[in-house]
Parts: structure tokens; sequence; C-alpha cells
């Protein structure tokens, strides 16, 4: 029941439900009383009656469960609190520069951010866990940052860092941003999938980061590892990489790469850039060129070896797609060996500047649509 | 029943079926006795007895069903007769140069090869099926081959080829010869799982062809086309590919491109370009190296992107793993963005020849196993 009830895109009423699910009325109302009464389910105010037959009160997902989303980048922190309707209830972005940074510092810093926006959110919502996107490889069996290049951070382990936010280390879960975000466009609120249900993405930032989504489902690999597309090779003589390898893509189209290239400030914006090339500057019209031909050579290799012909930008590369997209589909027309039966498609949706710590949010709060039984029985509510 | 048989490794008794599956040993008798009837298993001699009880008898896999496997490569046409137990029957192996070549022409004589085969073959079996295995990209609505490069062949529908070898258009399948080879390496008899679970594929021809597997499972992609390895971009300043690109790895480490880069005829085998390259034969080190370093590159952007970090080598790359693998492990070494934590494996399985057309066969035998009701119920028997 509140499976159907997430996964609608608008409000769905009790009889609706009980049309989706095959149960009858009475045993649809009394889960959803119990569902609205514990916070998992809310209802709006009853519609007008268009037919016959008493209105339908449309069902939402509740508010009362909310989680902590957190992103550490190079170039930003970000701390988001969402309820399980998926709706942001209070966020903060710091930019800064967190490259070299000092580990506990940073998350002191990152702490104390959160804690203040948790103050501000009333007292009738319970936080069920936070999530933190890091900008790096992450172990899938303990809280451990293993490492993040661009922060200049190894071997990390965040266990204890959940304690500073008010959540039990088994609440905090960590994960690499790009495949966090992935999410966040996989799945914009807790149940609910989005339109796309196929697709690789690319988080723009000082690195690159990616992440591939088949069926609606993360590529996760072996260790969950998987979606590196920012350390595939583009040319083995390129200039060497923070990984140790040369050549790598963030070295082409990573956000600091791209403003040096075009002769602009590392803390330009990636509109500033965008104006300089449509100006036609010719340092900020080699330096597009030089991303969108060696992001083209990158992802046509990945399409060919995943067979997702659909290309998500985000970060800069999202807010720069539109200049990037002619010589990016170029490249993959002519690169992709599928390319004449299903042509590679690049988008890039609409900004949310910090999309990691979205998906931070919203994994941790899927497990409360896993475990809603336990959640409806339990004193959590 | 069925699969708790096909499973283990060595003869399992009625008694160790029961343990297995939590069947009452009567029931399974039952069981075991119509699919011995049926074909689909079958007893060896009662084991001499080593406890108390009576000796129980090993199962196996049945020899009654049989299925054809093919496969059409640029160098050879290979056809096999595979029973369910995972044995070949019989097995016809013909080197040529295909590329180029007439596929009307081409599928007659490799109808009239299968025909022979099945004719030495008694009539006590049954064939169920015919599997095809080609060396390019094949549409997965349909038996149509789009594309395969190195044949010089496209959009080809393989419907009628079915009558040719005397099963029904429904009873044959197609697909991409590397990954029906992976097929074969992951489940090397049907319903056996090999000890290789997880691992990238590279089939070694005058192209190369890949496929990816995880738990198990081979990556499809969205089309089925995943796993085009051979056509990841080594260095997009490099020679062009008959796919429209450039620099693909299959120039730097596809047969053919390898003998000539060694000064070899086009005929000469891998074993003797390794014989050259062991006897200091400068121009055989330097295209050995070559195909070592472009391996290395395309093989570590592939583990960045999928996390799969075992690498199975076949063809001529199997052949010659040996000599590969040095530079190879090397590069993987430094290019692998977790090769810190989990340092990527090279391996070479001993030699089929042509797994593709094993796996082509397995496939279908697969299928008998997925249907082994109706095949117990049914005329077939």
């Amino acid at each position: 029941v509140l499976r159907t009830v997430l996964a609608a895109q608008q409000g769905i009423s009790r009889a609706g439900v009980a049309g989706a699910t095959a149960l009858t009325r009475s045993t649809v109302s009394r889960l959803v009383d119990e569902l609205v009464d514990s916070g998992l389910l809310a209802e709006d105010e009853p519609m007008v009656a268009t037919g016959r037959g008493r209105p339908g009160t449309p069902l939402h997902a509740g508010e009362r469960p909310i989680a902590l989303g957190l992103q550490i980048n190079a170039g930003y922190v970000a701390i988001r609190v969402l309820s399980l309707r998926g709706r942001v209830l209070t966020e903060r972005l710091e930019t800064g520069d967190f490259v070299g940074s000092d580990p506990a510092r940073t998350l002191r810093r990152v702490g104390r951010l959160a804690n203040r926006l948790l103050r501000e959110v009333s007292g009738e919502h319970v936080l069920v866990g936070a999530g933190l996107a890091l900008p790096g490889l992450v172990s899938n069996e303990s809280n451990v940052l293993l490492l993040a290049p661009n922060l200049g951070w190894s071997d990390i382990d965040l266990g204890p860092f959940a304690r500073r936010l008010g959540v039990t280390e088994a609440d905090l879960v960590i994960g690499n941003e790009a495949d966090l975000a992935a999410r966040s466009v996989a799945t914009p609120a807790p149940g609910r999938p989005g339109p796309l249900r196929d697709f690789i993405y690319l988080s723009g930032e000082i690195g690159i980061g990616g992440a591939a989504v088949l069926d609606g489902r993360l590529l996760t690999g072996r260790h969950g590892w998987a979606g590196e597309i920012g350390h595939v090779c583009v040319d083995p003589d390129g200039p060497p990489c923070r990984c140790g390898s040369t050549g790598c893509l963030e070295q082409y189209a990573g956000r600091r790469v791209l403003l040096e290239a075009a002769g602009l400030p590392a803390d330009a914006t990636p509109a500033q850039l965008a104006e300089a090339a449509r100006a036609g500057d010719p340092a900020a019209l080699e330096a597009v060129d030089q991303a969108a031909w060696a992001l083209g050579v990158a992802l046509a290799s990945v399409v060919n070896v995943l067979d997702i012909p659909v290309i998500v930008l985000g970060g800069h590369l999202g807010a720069m797609a539109d200049l990037l997209r002619p010589l990016l589909a170029e490249q993959l027309q002519a690169r992709v060996l599928s390319a004449h039966w299903v042509p590679p498609v690049v988008q890039a949706p609409a900004g949310d500047p910090a999309p990691g710590a979205t998906g931070a949010a919203l994994h941790v709060l899927e497990t409360v649509v896993d475990n809603a039984a336990a959640w409806v029985d339990g004193g959590d509510a």
C-alpha cells in the first residue's frame, strides 16, 4: 500500500490504492489509517466529487520521517534535510576550497552546519538517519572512505562522525557522490521512479564522477566502485592525473582544468566560462572544444562497454551542456558501434547544485520504505 | 531436482538430492525416475557401499537432449554437437578467410557441415535447437545480425537459416560470440556454475570481442550490445578502425594487426608469434609490447567503469597470455583507481578454440532445463 502511494506521481485515493493492489477497500482503509497515524502517509483535503460516489482523499508520502543529506566536494559542502515526500525542508550550501583540507576540521564544520539546520526543523519530524556523499571510493563493508583524490583524503573512518549528527553509526550511510546523484535522478523521491530508467550519469566537479543506471538500478560492480568514468583514459600520452594514471577524462573536462585552459580564475563559474565562449573568446572556445572532444572519446568507450546510450550531465558539465553538445554528439556518433541503430542522447537536468546530498538523503529514506512495518509498529513514531 | 543434479560437480545420489532439496526420498525417487525416463537425467552403476545403508546410484545430466553450437568468425567456422551433460559428441572446425565473404555461401557451407555432423550422431538423441555465435551486434528482438565489421556483414536475417539446420526459427538463437564464449566460462555445462562468477572476457580474433559477467550473469546493457571492449578507444590519434572510429583496441591487439606488426604472414599462428618473441625477434617483441600496453590502457578504463577486476583472455590473446601479462598487469596497476585495494588479475583458460560455439549450444540447452516439466510431459521425449 505504501509503495503504491509513493509510486503515484500525484496523490492517489484509497479507492485508487485498492484498485492498484487488488486489496479490499476496507483492508486498504485500515492500512492507510495506520500509515497516516505513523506519519508515513499524509492526507490532503478531500477532492471535489467529479462523478458518482464519495469524493476520494488524495494520499501522499508523509513528512514525519526526515533524513540528513550531506555532500563534501572539492568546491563546496552541502547539507539538506529531506522529508519522506522528497521535499527539501531546509538546506545550506557553502562554497570553499576543500582540496587538501583537513578531514577532521571539515567534518566538524559540516557537523555544526547540520545541527544548525536540524534545529530549524520542527519537533514533529523524526530524523531517521544521515547520508554523506563523497567524491571517491567508499568501502562497501564499512563507513570508510578509501580514497578521494581531489580532496586529498584517504582511509578515513567516518563511523565516529555519526555521533556528531545525532544518529547511530548504523544510521549513517556514505557513498560515492556520482552514484548518489544518479540515484536522485533515477528515484527523485522515495519509492517514486523518475522518467529515466537507463542512463550514464556524469558529475562535473573539480574531478569527474560517474555512475550507470540500468532498469532503474545503479550498477555497483563487484565492490561498489563501478562508474569511475572520470578515470577513463582519453589519451595515454595526456597529462598526469592525481590517481596515478595519465590522460584521464577529468584532466580534460574537470572544472579547474577547463577554467585554467580558458584563462579564467579558479573561482570563476561555469556561467562565466560559457559567457566567454559565447562571446567568441578563443581560449574559452578552445577549452570547451577540448572538453567536448574528450567527453566524446571517453563516453563512446563507456557506451560501447555498457550499451546505455543516454548520458546525463551534472555539475558544471550540465551547466555548459548546450556548448558541449554539438562536438560531443558528433564524437559519440562516430565512435559508438551501435550509434547507427540507437543514436546516443545527451541530457542535462535543470540544476540541483548538490544532487549527491539529495541522493544521500533519499538513500536513507528508502530504508524507511523498506522497513515500513517496523516503523508503524515501532517506537520511532 | 533436475537443477540440483546439474549443479553437482560430480554425480549425486537420490539421497543426496533429497538432502539438498528437503524433499522426501520417495518424492525424489519418483521425480528422478521420470527425469531418467525422459532422458534429462542418467544413472551410473551403483557405487560400492562405503557406510551403512544401500549404496547410492550417482545421477548425472542425461545425454538425450543435444544442441548444435555454431560459430562463424573472420578466421574459421566451427560446428559442435553438445549434450545436456555439456559433452561434445562431435565437432568440426574449418579455418579460412571469411573477411568479406558472401553470407549466403558461408551459411550454406556451415549448414552442410552441421547436417553431416548430425548424421554422425545416434538416433537416440533429440536435437532441441541450434545456437549461432557471430562476431558483431545482434538484434535482441529477432534473429538479425545488424553488423559484423570484420566479416563485412550487415543486416542479415538469419531466421531462414534455421530450416537448413532442421530446427524451427524459434529454436535458433543467435548471439555475439564473446557474450556466448563468456557464458561457456560462467556456466561450463547446463545448470553447472563454473568457478569464476565475476569477470571481463576478451575474445581475441581478427577483431576483439568482449563481455562482462557479474555474479554469474552476463551484462547485456539496454539492447544486448554491452561488452564491445574491442572498440574502447586506446588513442584517439591512433589508426582508423573498420567501425568508423579511430584507435580502437582491436587496432593494436587484434590478431591480424599483431601478426603484421611482427612481420609475420596473416596465416601465422599465435604460437609462431610467441616463439618469435621468445627468440628475441625485435619486431615480434615490439608487436607484443604494443598489444599488451593497449590492452592495459583499454582494460583499465573498463575496470574503472565496471569494477570487475578479473580479466579472462580468450583466442590468440589467451594463447599469448604469458607474454602479454607483465606489461598488461603493470598498466592495470597504474591506471585502475582501485588497484591498490584489489589488484586486477589476468587469467587465460586452457584453449577451447571456439568457445562461442560451445556457449551457443549451452545457451540452447539451458532452455531445456528451464522447461524441464514440458520436456518430461511432452512428445519430445
